[in-house]
């Protein structure tokens, strides 16, 4: 498979376009969709082809609130780690959708699977953490591409979340990702937009 | 920006034929290239914007060579950690292209980034691991649409490659990144290819 000039333009058009999203439309999403979502994050990267990622897709509206309940305490902690102008400006943003996202899944790395057989983590597992995150940004393009929104919430206590769902003791939190129609398209992180931080390049250095 | 079902098939192709190359052509790979890998990194996600992800190109012969012995030693100790047939199958594969790929960066994750100013992290300090491995795979990605190979190498003591860069302390290495032409191309994980790990589907719950 050789790709040509324009199959790489459009990957980075995907790229540039992909937001973490906020504020979404209630519309609900078909199952094609999900189908795709999934088999994007069976397409991510994994070392020993270990497929770490765990899924929950939570519907039930008792657990869905309990999730905000647990996001709503763990940010009242950081605004009020913050203060005077910049507290201001944190209260400002809107840091997840969870109210609203039609489709929403809580992510969790299973740390001891026997896939792979430990091939390549032992002296990195943080390698089992990488996996499970190169997932779901598969996960994330292929919704921009489908022109659905992505939100990754992480303003969460992973330990509540392990309770909440009652996993077994070897799968970690990941992430608790809101997805649906975005009510607005931006090629600019929304962080960027507000002024709560730049969007700067890293410099590579040479040795 | 909308995009169309012809921009998500070739999104999906090139998610499908990424692969963890670790057979390289020596062939030097152009200035540009480097430019649009360095780019495709910077149009990754970050937890409160913070792109904490660090670069360094290692061009001296000693550097990659100390880099490669650290490889040898680590990929001994994970040999010895196998018996019998596992342990041939285990010493049968290749398992990083450190002596040819024309391209090699150590990567590093900042963990106490200025940038952000904390937004995302207090409770999930991970989400830093999580940003810079997004940041490799947009790498990967954008490689492979370019034709060209990336293989991550994690079998490697992460305090060692601290030391021999001597990285500020706050720096936590992620993985060492082999980049250039693959000898050959697959749409199938050579761990699946090889009999080491099946590429198995994972199975979302719902709740």
């Amino acid at each position: 498979m050789d790709f040509a000039e324009h199959d790489r333009d459009i990957l980075t058009q995907i790229l540039r376009w992909r937001r973490d999203v906020r504020h979404f439309r209630p519309d609900a999403l078909n199952s094609d969709i999900e189908d795709a979502l999934q088999q994007a994050m069976d397409l991510a990267p994994s070392v020993g082809n270990a497929r770490p990622w765990r899924v929950i897709r939570v519907e039930s509206p008792d657990l869905r609130k309990a999730g905000q309940e647990i996001f709503s305490t763990c940010n009242q902690a950081a605004r009020d780690s913050y203060d005077g102008a910049q507290r201001d400006a944190y209260m400002a943003l809107k840091l997840a959708g969870m109210e609203v996202a039609p489709l929403q899944l809580a992510i969790f790395t299973e740390t001891a699977p026997e896939e792979g057989h430990g091939l390549g983590r032992a002296t990195m597992p943080e390698t089992l953490v990488q996996s499970t995150a190169m997932s779901i940004y598969s996960l994330m393009l292929t919704a921009r591409a489908l022109n659905i929104g992505v939100g990754m919430v992480s303003i969460l206590d992973p330990g509540a979340m392990e309770r909440l769902f009652d996993v077994p003791d070897t799968w970690c939190f990941a992430s608790w990702l809101c997805i649906g129609y975005p009510e607005t398209q931006d090629d600019t992180p929304l962080l960027h937009r507000v002024g709560w931080q730049e969007n700067t390049q890293t410099q590579w250095e040479t040795r």
